[in-house]
């Protein structure tokens, strides 16, 4: 790295570019957050558990025995919340490498703000859910985003 | 290495509160990687295997077969792990950002602390597993305590 | 926000240790998420669906229910991808407190090399698949490295 881009990076951490990865990082840490709770809401009204003890609350034996089964709509959450951790997983690292590479303001808001919606159009994509290709999109551009920020990370900072 | 990039690692790194949140997640880290090795043990104990190539030492055809299914030792530990990267991975991305939030050091260690904690008796009451609501309410605690610091984080930094 | 503890962070990116830090941590995240692509090619070779609005291109009814299925590639490229979950989400954290750490830069290349390398063995054995003890071993070096860089962190920075 050249060192008048040096210079631009020591002032980055308490510059914009930092500011805004931590705002939309928190945000989609938060949302993938949220999947837990849903799900918690889908095991409870639909009585659809899978751990013994989760059933304790029901009485005993057989009378419990039936609430250890899957449901469509709590394996369909568990499959949203699997997905964000496949995609923000890698958002969370490559986005903090790129944060740290020196990008325009402009464009390390664009990448930021595109990977949020796209991961937030992908929950409810998926929850609803809307018909194909729309899950299928707004999955492809968060993962589009995260692959452009490792190019910008790798064509800054490669060191084998 | 340069002994002035020496010098500039050494300020981060001797900051308490970095300190701090650099021993707690590497404690919940290896903690979750723990995970792999119980989950290995009852693999190996209860005979109960996922891929075909991983009974070839039990011989060939159906005398192996026999070995290729769930156990439900197995799955509570799966489970535990899988829950761990649910609540882990947004501590390692929201307390780093807190860590750089310039918390005092007595409230980052409390958040830290408690985090920590309640992920080791998670574990514990999955896996022994304790009745209902322990599980529960250690899930919670740390959930809450992620919360907290992304509040600080989004009312120090925010940038959208 | 104090501005003086911030700028430190910013000045890693032109630390030789970090710059290595950030190509490897690339590297394997970029390899983790092939694995997405790897499932969608599967999923759409074997016709192996688990949401019913994916199947909706194949027609109505029972034609396009049968889609709804399990496959034993599809399958086995997801348990691929968890394990690199698994794996690759303590390195991704470990890792920047160890590059944090003041490692020698050799050391700190041999670790991250190691590392990488053997997620992507991991990957061929398991797809392949290779015999046993391939994945297991592959699986084993990895592990091994991420505890190494642990013992270092913690050697370094305790502070409970």
């Amino acid at each position: 790295m050249r060192s008048g881009e040096m210079a631009k990076l020591t002032q980055l951490i308490d510059n914009e570019v930092f500011r805004a990865y931590a705002t939309y990082t928190t945000i989609v840490l938060l949302k993938m957050m949220l999947m837990s709770l849903i799900t918690a809401y889908f095991r409870i009204t639909r009585k659809a558990f899978v751990n013994p003890e989760d059933t304790a609350s029901f009485g005993k034996g057989e009378s419990a025995k039936k609430y250890l089964r899957t449901d469509p709509d709590v394996e369909r959450v568990r499959r949203g919340h699997l997905n964000d951790l496949e995609n923000i997983v890698p958002f969370l690292g490559v986005g903090l490498l790129y944060a740290l590479s020196g990008p325009e303001l402009s464009t390390a808001l664009l990448h930021f703000r595109i990977f949020a919606g796209a991961r937030i159009v992908h929950t409810f994509a998926y929850l609803i859910p809307l018909p194909q290709p729309g899950r299928g999109l707004s999955w492809a551009v968060g993962y589009a985003v995260t692959i452009s920020m490792a190019y910008k990370v790798l064509k800054t900072v490669l060191y084998l």
